[in-house]
């Protein structure tokens, strides 16, 4: 039976990869999608959601506004590397669809108490929803299953010499997360930066010749250019967002070390994931970090599901 | 046959420790003691070393004098863990021995080139030496089997937040001892704060009644009343040198991955030891990280090694 999940996506051009990847996973059942800000502002971020869900045929798939964040404005180099609309100006067509009314936090709390073991949350963007359950509920921090991508751990970060981005726009919530959710799994910089996507695959999806295979190939692209321009020297841009989700399907794809983790948010590393001291000696672990990555398998698999979904017209 | 070993000290207490688990091992020849700064000064930690080969009458075992950093002066955290003589004011008789004429960066060249995969050097301090070697002869860096104690890879630092002392007192040289070293291994804060000593072990060198056992449970006691006050949730000491000098003799004591590593030079993570994204996607790991360490097993060894040579008057 599949695994029910929740994608809590910025979308963003590696969101919109993710979430086509989760669509063509049969290990998984997409319930919802809960919508941040971070790559994206919100509203943004939804829409995008709305319109790649009915790109690939499941406008049927329920879309929640996440809480926005104070003052918020998308970072320079965000809007660089998603560009203006998010996904790159690939052109992706006004959904017809609408987000829903309840929002993303309420929408969290009721899945968990729902289905429990049998779903897997997956946030891609900044900790600021999952905190917010975490605050509202302690059933939710008990019980919620979370595969997150975010954080560096045994590599320098990206927004930050020490700081990932998703960690670093809400510090205080991913701190939350770590130290009050009793299953986490962090996808970080660690295992991402070595998935790297390639012009010579996304030729693979234009030359599909449907709507799909071309929004797919437009919006990475932009993000391969993107990629060139700011880490000239890495090959490629990396599947962040695509292995998080990936991994929710097959935690196998992963090697991982248990530590329980925390985030700085004092200091001059603010923003920085680690190892919590106070709980090095502790028998319980919360959370485990993915250090390694099957990389051949993983973007075989990658390839595979995307392109097989995108030739469908 | 033992692996020759030459150990790079600040002696300091836990190297102290660390030197005799080397004294007491059937697996490592100790072939010379290099002496630098950290703990203590050079010509402290020089005569320490001297001293307590003497006490375990080893003697014959030669002790070299490292390179003096320039205006290096003892931190005052480091007199308050290790004591005013390095060995938390235990009395330790002065030695009948000298220092050798040779440098020890002349003697840790002659011996990589002497006896090539059949040495393993384990420095306990800042990499000074190590990098003074690495810049005076390339075979060095290519031949030298490394496995030491420094840096902070998965948990905070000791000295700064984000930095281990060892390698703060030092970056640049560690920086290049991870750059250029072909074979590393760290045992970093990672696993040596896991590895604890308390009085409850103490008190079983105490009771030996020997010369050995006092200098042993002195010299211990002052280190854990240190941790006591710096530390006081820890619930001891780490036992940090000495793991690094018995995963020298048993590698199979720690859990390692394979992460080609650096150290921030610059900003304000100056001393944080991190893996070099640049060399991230490398097949070829010029070096090993411990992340898990048996430390049942370690500390049996650990007691049981020490006490039997500290037993022998």
């Amino acid at each position: 039976m599949a695994r029910k999940v929740i994608l809590d996506l910025d979308t963003g051009i590696d969101d919109a990869l993710a979430l086509v990847y989760a669509l063509a996973s049969p290990e998984l059942e997409l319930i919802g999608v809960t919508g941040t800000y971070g790559n994206v502002l919100v509203e943004t971020g939804v829409r995008n959601a709305l319109a790649i869900l009915e790109l690939f045929g499941r406008g049927d798939v329920p879309v929640f506004a996440g809480p926005q964040k104070p003052g918020f404005e998308v970072l320079e180099i965000s809007s660089f590397i998603h560009g203006s609309n998010g996904v790159g100006e690939a052109v992706l067509p006004d959904p017809r669809g609408r987000v829903q009314e309840d929002g993303a936090v309420e929408f969290l709390l009721r899945s968990v108490r729902e289905h429990g073991d049998d779903l897997v949350i997956v946030p891609t963007g900044p900790s600021t929803s999952v905190a917010a359950a975490v605050e509202a509920d302690p059933f939710f921090a008990e019980n919620a299953h979370i595969v997150m991508m975010g954080g560096a751990l045994t590599v320098p970060g990206n927004i930050k010499h020490w700081a990932e981005v998703n960690i670093h726009q809400d510090p205080e919530a991913s701190d939350l997360l770590f130290r009050r959710c009793r299953d986490v799994t962090m996808i970080g910089l660690d295992v991402t930066l070595q998935t790297l996507l390639t012009y010579q695959e996304t030729a693979v999806w234009r030359e599909l010749g449907t709507a799909r295979g071309t929004f797919l190939a437009d919006a990475a692209d932009y993000y391969i250019r993107s990629y060139e321009k700011f880490d000239p020297d890495l090959g490629g841009c990396g599947l962040h967002d695509p292995l998080a989700v990936a991994v929710a399907a097959d935690p196998t794809l992963v090697d991982t070390v248990d530590i329980n983790m925390m985030v700085d948010t004092d200091g001059p590393t603010r923003g920085r994931s680690i190892g919590d001291h106070t709980r090095l000696n502790d028998p319980v672990k919360t959370s485990r970090v993915a250090i390694g990555v099957d990389v051949e398998r993983f973007l075989g698999e990658f390839m595979s599901r995307l392109t097989s979904l995108a030739g469908e017209r």
